[in-house]
C-alpha cells in the first residue's frame, strides 16, 4: 500500500508501451504503476515517477523492485520462469503466475496443454531433426511453419519453410522448435478477456486482427460479419482457457478462422495489441482491466461505446530515428480528422516497430476503418492514401 | 521539443487533480507534462516523471521551470500575473497569456469587461466602505453576495451576507471585494470551450452543475430539458467570451439560468470540474483539449459518445486523512457498480475537499444519475443511499 493514498503498489517488469498505458489507467484508480525498465528511455519510464531501471533476466534486480509492491505483473512474457517462482517463494504476489505463464512462454508446453484441453490447435510437434520436420511434413504436407519455443514476437521466431532446405539454417541453429501445420486462414481473430484470482472472467468483442508481414495493422471491432454462434463460442473458448491455464490479469487468445472453424494461434498473458481498442471503444480498457484483475479487484464493464472501433497500428518505416516533423505531422492528423484518438509510445522508430497507434470509431466498418488507416499512413508516411 | 521523442514540451503550473489528469491525456499524445508543484505528494508529483518542485509565487522559480518548455500553462489561477508577463517578455510561450488571464484573476476586471462587451451579468459593483455597500443593496435588495476580487475557489471567497452588519467583517478585512445582486437562480448551467492562439474555438455540451454549499457535486451532461435555443446561445456565448478575452486553453464559463435568461457567473481559465464527464463521455476530453489548444494544435472532436453522462465528485467527509479502508470500497464499488469509472487524484482527504470523482454514461438520466450518485456516497461514506 502506497501511505500517501490508501491505495496499492502495482509493479510491473518491463518498461513498454503496455506499462505505459497501464500507467494511465493506474492514475486513474489513484495509484502511481511502479516500471521495471532497461533504461530511462524507455516508453514508460518517460512518463511515470516511480521507475526503477534494472535487469528483468536478474533475480537480484527482481527482488529489489517487488520489495514494497502489492502485486507484479509483466509488461512481456520475458522474465525466466524460475525466477517468477523465486519471487512467489519469497512471498510475493505476482499475477499471473509462474504456472499460468509457462504457457505463455513456452510453446511446447501451451501445444500440450491445449491438446490436453481438446482446444482446437493446428496439428504440431516438437521437432529438433530433419527427420522428425520430415515425418511431419509427410502428413501435413509443405509448408510448415517452424516456431521458436520461446521468446518469439511480431513474426520474430516464426519461419514458414517450403522444404528440408529451407528449414536446414533455423534447424541447426540450436533453438528449440516447434512445427505447426501452414493452416489454410480465412482470416485472424483475437478474443482478450481477463480474469482475476477470486476467479471472475470478463471478455471483450471478439475482433478480427488484420496482419502484414507477420504484423498486425489493424483491429476491427467487432469482427465484421461474425456470425454469433462462432463468436459466443470463440469467448467461451477464451475463457475456459484463461480458467483451466490458471490465468489471473489479461490473456489475448489469438485465433485462426478456417473453413473447418477456429485453432488457436497463441496466446499472451499481458495487455495486448489486439485489445488497445477498448480504451476508446469499450466501457472498461484492457489496462484498467488487467489493474483491476491483477488486483483481485472486481472487473469493469466491458460493453463497446460505439457500433464500430478500428485501431490501426502505427509502425516505424526505413528511418531508423524519429520522422523529422513528426510533431507536424501529428498537427496536420489533427486536423484532418479531428475524431481520430493518438496513441504515441515514445519510442524510437525502427522500420516495423509498433511506436503507437490510431483509433477510430464510429457506425459503419468502412468509413471508421478509412479514417483510421489514412491516418496511420498520414502519421507514419507523411501522406494519406 | 524532447529530443527523445520529437515532441513537445508542455509545462504545467500547479500540482494538482488537473495537472494529474492532463498528464494522463498528455501520455497518449506521446508527450510527458512537464509539472511545477508545490511539493513531491502533490497529485500530479505522484504520477508524473518530470516534477519540478517549487513556489508558483516566485518568479526565479518560474523561469527555471520555463526552461526547455515549448509553452508553459497552468493548474490554477493563482500565479501573479506581472510573473506571467515576465516570462513573456523573458520569449517564454504562455497559454492562457496574462491579458487573457487577468480576468479570471481579478473579478472586477472580468465583471468590467463582459459588462463592456454587453455579456449578461448579475448587477455588481466594486465596494470597499459601508456606504457604498450600503447604496449597492438599496438598489438590488439584501441580501447581496461580496466576492474577494482574486484568490477565491469552491465557494472560498464568496459571502452571502443579509445586511451592513453581517458584511462589516470582511468589509474590515482589506480584502478587495466586489458585490453582487443575489441572483434568484432556477439552476446553473456551464459551459466549457477551448479556444487556440490561432483562434479555432470549440465547444462541448452546455452541462448543469449541481451545487451543494457552494461546491460543485454532480455535473449533468448535457443539460436536462434544456431547450435547444438556450443551449445554443450559451455555447455562443461562451466562444465569444474566450475569443473577445483572447483566450488560449479551456475556458470555463460558469452560468446562471434564471427566469429573465441566462447570466455569467464565473469564468476560468483551465480545465474545469464541469467538463470533468468529458473524460468518457465526449470524443476529446477537456484535457486532451487544453494540451491541443496551448500547443496550438487543432482541436479534437466534441460530440458526446453516450446520450447521457453524470459526473459526481468525491468530497473528503469529517476524517482529516485517507479513509481507512480506501482500498476496500474501492473493491466494492467495483463490484456493486462495474460500469462506473473512477477517477482519485492521490490527494489527502479534507473535509469538502475534491479528493476524486466518479462518472457514469448511458441512455436514462435518472438511472446514470443514481448510479453516480450511489457510488460517490458509497466511496466517501461506506454506505450507499
Amino acid at each position: 500500500m502506497d501511505a500517501r493514498t490508501g491505495l496499492p503498489v502495482v509493479g510491473m517488469v518491463g518498461g513498454g508501451q503496455l506499462a505505459r498505458m497501464t500507467h494511465q489507467a493506474a492514475i486513474a484508480l489513484g495509484q502511481s504503476l511502479r516500471v521495471l525498465a532497461d533504461t530511462v528511455d524507455d516508453g514508460a519510464a518517460l512518463v511515470a515517477s516511480d521507475v526503477v531501471v534494472g535487469d528483468y533476466r536478474s533475480l537480484d534486480d527482481l527482488r529489489a523492485f517487488a520489495r514494497g509492491c502489492d502485486v507484479v505483473t509483466f509488461d512481456h512474457e520475458h522474465v525466466p520462469n524460475e525466477h517468477i517462482r523465486a519471487l512467489v517463494a519469497d512471498g510475493v504476489v505476482v499475477h499471473p503466475g509462474p504456472d499460468a505463464l509457462q504457457f505463455a512462454q513456452d510453446k511446447s508446453a501451451m501445444r500440450r496443454r491445449l491438446t490436453e484441453l481438446g482446444v482446437p490447435c493446428p496439428r504440431w510437434a516438437t521437432v529438433a531433426s530433419e527427420r522428425e520436420l520430415d515425418e511431419f511434413a509427410a502428413a501435413t504436407g509443405w509448408p510448415v511453419v517452424l516456431k521458436a519455443s520461446s521468446g518469439g514476437y511480431d513474426g520474430k521466431g516464426v519461419w514458414v519453410v517450403g522444404s528440408l532446405a529451407e528449414a536446414a539454417e533455423v534447424l541447426g541453429s540450436g533453438t528449440a522448435l516447434i512445427v505447426e501445420e501452414k493452416v489454410a486462414i480465412v482470416r485472424e481473430l483475437a478474443v482478450d478477456v481477463a480474469r482475476s484470482p477470486f476467479g471472475q472472467g470478463s471478455v471483450w468483442p471478439v475482433v478480427e486482427t488484420v496482419q502484414r508481414d507477420g504484423i498486425c495493422v489493424e483491429v476491427l471491432a467487432p469482427a465484421p460479419d461474425l456470425d454469433e454462434d462462432t463468436a459466443e463460442e470463440a469467448q467461451a473458448l477464451a475463457l475456459r482457457i484463461a480458467q483451466e491455464l490458471g490465468v489471473t490479469g489479461m490473456l489475448a487468445v489469438e485465433l485462426f478462422e478456417t473453413a473447418d472453424g477456429l485453432v488457436v494461434n497463441e496466446l499472451a498473458m499481458r495487455p495486448h495489441n489486439s485489445a488497445h481498442w477498448t480504451i476508446e471503444g469499450a466501457r472498461t480498457s484492457q489496462f484498467e482491466q488487467h489493474l483491476r484483475a491483477v488486483l483481485d479487484y472486481p472487473l469493469g464493464a466491458t460493453s463497446p461505446t460505439a457500433p464500430v472501433t478500428v485501431m490501426a497500428n502505427l509502425l516505424g518505416g526505413p528511418d531508423d530515428v524519429v520522422p523529422k516533423g513528426l510533431d507536424e505531422r501529428v498537427h496536420h492528423l489533427m486536423a484532418r480528422w479531428p475524431d481520430v484518438k493518438i496513441h504515441l509510445y515514445g519510442k524510437q522508430f525502427r522500420p516495423g516497430r509498433k511506436v503507437g497507434h490510431v483509433t477510430a470509431l464510429g457506425d459503419e466498418l468502412d468509413s471508421v476503418r478509412a479514417r483510421a488507416r489514412a491516418a496511420a499512413d498520414y502519421l507514419m508516411n507523411g501522406d494519406a492514401r
